[in-house]
């Protein structure tokens, strides 16, 4: 690991604190802003070398204007589903390594593993078998914790805590997700924020839509219901308007005393339940969309709406030019279901599959990092960059040099790369589209070798039916080459992703000496970290690791 | 009225706010203590001129401390029930003047008006006939507003959003009930608050257990359910518990700023639901008791620890001399029903009836008020002081001298009451039980007149069924007299609280000259609030206003 723990000067951060409290250190802002399962092609930003058919499809001109501000980084990862990168986020570990693999049940203690999402959720305790021929992994199914004592959990030091510890005022606004009922994970003033707005421990709402009271009616209610929202009740307005209205609210303590904040805006848009935005649906209609296509575009018009909202209110109170926005996607778009409309396993085209699988489709993500006065303007970074990067991203953004965590960071800080290395990509005519892959940001620039290795596990069946390109896959970039590995399979995939970006074309058996560096890199990671792995039905074995796979061939 | 509206010296509140965030000026934490449905005599604060056997049920080590370090007001009313109580304190007026005089239904256009609690809660938009002979009156049934623009609400500047402009790091725990769903006052974050933990419409928890996810489960969940508590799903704690550990996490940030604070810590405890803390419920069992009233000792005492908590909590972060503690309850113990075991109407004696009713069991409530360093220790002062005195007391207190509202203020600062009051109280040796009501602090020295009128008001029909004795009344107390306005019989009582503070003997006959004073006096306040007043079925008639029965007699 890179990153060694780092142990805090003693006295320091109250001598920080003094300091920001009399406004005599200027520490940034942070918004992050956090999008549910808007795929990597599902915007008119485009991530990819070429404008694709869905990059026209939506209309999202804040996330245009935030990317012609900032910095678009066009292989940026995040992990299959949404605890485990949502977890990775907050504790800067690998998910191999917070063995946080799945999403966390509401209810602690209950795997969410195949079961398909509702009887996790509405039966606590319920365990059932996975389906095809492997059996469950052990994992931590109750997620994420700040502290010790509870079982099949990950402790980590939360990097909102050491934005606390440091003078920042932080905010928690939507979607947690980190942790299990009954569970300190399951609430965000345990991980570190100050105020918190709707942040528990479910996955996705029960309705997006203020008629239903958003789940919180005797017929509708489950764990999934949306709280603090009861002010909106019968409102007409969609959950997106709601809890952007309420996260420009809570800034208005830290605006006011000046105080350096961090707000996580967590949209739970645009996970399911497919539900329509009325305020944008008609036009996507008109053109001639089915119901499930319109009802999703107007929810990522929605999701844009609400960025620009929060992009002219930073700039009304004249804060902006001092306010970082990281704009992300937790994983790649669902293209699993029928609710979205269209054909499934098509909607993240070019990109292979979508959420739960480690094919591109669902683990590349859309992300722009706008710092003003620091990152250049439309640049295109092509450096992979993965979700547990942002922890040490923004602790140094924030200016925290020292501090202490009680786990092993993985992550490595993006700020030299979306600062001098963008400025690089910039100089070198490297910033349009056509030629985005074409170019290496050096290490002494980025501070990032851009060989390093990205790595993602699902050993996982997703749903209570076998999905052939979702379930129990792992994989590791490095460079343009990446191995797939098919747990269920046993079976060892090679692309180049470069040339093949849809990963049609294994070259496993053409390059059996880059299948082999993987697969060793692959079962190196596995090794230290203890990977949590399916067993076999009816032995005592686990899946091998992928160097065995190398043996029996 | 004799607080008129002020107007805020242009520029002030920027500079105050400067100052405090160097900490240059020192001003006071304030934590705001409220028990809900605990009755005058269910502690072992003695609040009345003797010991009374309900004093000496309930273990309160806690608020007897309390009691002794700081002022002891014997004679402290809130209005007979939940909401008005909470929006008069809101909004300092009385609830006669914000024409919010029963409590608010969950969902918006709802009258909560003799439905029982269920039938408005769960079906929004229900209507209903009140019983007997009088129909419902107009009144604000969707509570307080911070902004116009709702139907049925008051308009008001609630105290926390003027303490927050003033510096104050605000924050809302437990039980708010200001408002329905559907409009803004429903959230903690339009009324001031910058941090709120389970504040909403509910005036109730669902469960106080924690097996029973405070409600949220599919078979129990309603309206009631309590918010933001997932962590606690299955720990075994009390809500109260829960809501005190949560009360002292958001006190972490406002400390480690020395920040001045404002914690409204509103248990919901100890309303119906009656149900076991099971820390405390043995030994009133083994003490005798039967099953209700063990489980509402249990209830009491579960709060007393709250409050032990909370003071020990001050104390070792080295707060405590800077923090004044405001300890009341919301209205009369509930008498009501059978849930609390014993024998209905009588569980407030020696105080007549309870909750709902304009009786003194209704009103008359638990008041501690404790400043370090201005306040006295265990003084008792019998001023008579009312709710909506705690919002312009507060904002005195906490040194914010110019503000604006766009309500009329009726409440009085009780500043000087308790301090250079309950001093001279203590000079005068009347700080003893005995003498307690026997001495007059005058005017000149706390600046309110003895004799100012206290003014109750419930024109509604509190359950589906008849209650004779709480229905429909209205109450006014100068000095020791006190005038009961029956609205369904339009009769007019007489009571000298002195000498009969159980209400017994009805002195209108004996003293027909008190008798019309104190009625014009209670028509001359319905008259410049326009009150809200019950409609005789079958007429297009209100009933009378108090003078026009002196004519009748």
């Amino acid at each position: 690991m890179k990153n060694p723990k780092i142990i805090r000067l003693a006295g320091l951060a109250p001598a920080a604190l003094a300091l920001t409290a009399c406004g005599t250190k200027q520490q940034p802002n942070i918004i992050f802003f956090m999008v549910d399962d808007m795929g990597w092609v599902d915007s008119q930003v485009a991530y990819g070398d070429e404008v694709y058919p869905f990059n026209e499809r939506y209309e999202t001109p804040n996330m245009k204007a935030l990317s012609e501000a900032g910095v678009i980084m066009t292989n940026a990862y995040a992990c299959p589903v949404s605890t485990p990168t949502r977890t990775s986020l907050m504790s800067g570990m690998n998910s191999v390594h917070t063995h946080i693999t799945n999403w966390t049940a509401t209810m602690k203690d209950t795997p969410s593993d195949a079961t398909g999402g509702a009887v996790a959720m509405m039966n606590p305790g319920a365990t059932v078998e996975t389906g095809g021929q492997l059996t469950r992994p052990e994992w931590n199914i109750n997620g994420l914790s700040p502290v010790e004592g509870y079982e099949h959990t990950q402790v980590a030091t939360p990097f909102p805590k050491i934005l606390k510890d440091n003078g920042y005022f932080t905010i928690h606004v939507g979607k947690a997700h980190w942790a299990s009922a009954g569970t300190p994970g399951a609430s965000p003033l345990n991980m570190g924020f100050t105020v918190n707005v709707s942040g528990n421990v479910a996955g996705m709402p029960r309705s997006y839509q203020s008629d239903d009271y958003y789940g919180n009616t005797p017929e509708l209610w489950n764990y999934l219901a949306v709280q603090n929202m009861t002010e909106y009740y019968g409102s007409g307005l969609h959950l997106t308007e709601a809890l952007t209205r309420e996260a420009l609210k809570t800034l208005d303590y830290p605006i006011r005393h000046k105080t350096p904040f961090f707000l996580y805006l967590a949209h739970y848009a645009t996970h399911t339940p497919i539900q329509r935005d009325s305020r944008f649906i008609q036009k996507y209609l008109d053109a001639g969309m089915d119901e499930g296509q319109a009802r999703y575009a107007s929810m990522v018009e929605g999701v844009d709406k609400s960025l620009g909202d929060v992009l002219a209110f930073i700039k009304e109170k004249g804060i902006e030019k001092n306010t970082i926005i990281i704009f992300m996607t937790d994983n790649g778009g669902n293209s699993e279901n029928t609710a979205k409309g269209g054909i499934p396993h098509t909607q993240n085209t070019p990109l292979r599959e979508g959420k739960g699988s480690c094919y591109e489709g669902g683990i590349r993500v859309p992300l722009i990092i706008r710092w003003p006065g620091k990152t250049p303007e439309n640049v295109r970074v092509n450096t992979p960059v993965v979700i547990e990067d942002l922890f040490p991203t923004i602790l140094e953004m924030a200016g925290v040099k020292n501090y202490e965590t009680v786990q092993d960071v993985d992550g490595e800080s993006l700020v030299k790369l979306v600062t001098k290395g963008a400025e690089l990509a910039e100089k070198q005519s490297f910033a349009s589209q056509k030629d985005a892959n074409g170019f290496v940001i050096p290490e002494s620039v980025s501070g990032l070798d851009p060989l390093r290795p990205i790595l993602m596990h699902y050993p996982h069946q997703w749903k209570p039916y076998d999905l052939v390109d979702i379930d129990y896959l792992s994989s590791i970039r490095e460079g343009d080459w990446k191995l797939v590995y098919r747990m269920r399979e046993q079976k060892l995939e090679l692309y180049n992703l470069k040339e093949d970006i849809s990963e049609r074309n294994d070259l496993s058996a053409q390059n059996p000496e880059m299948t082999a560096h993987l697969a060793e890199l692959m079962t190196e990671k596995f090794t230290t970290w203890n990977a949590s792995m399916p067993g076999i039905k009816g032995t005592d074995l686990h899946v091998a690791m992928p160097v065995e796979l190398l043996t029996r061939n």
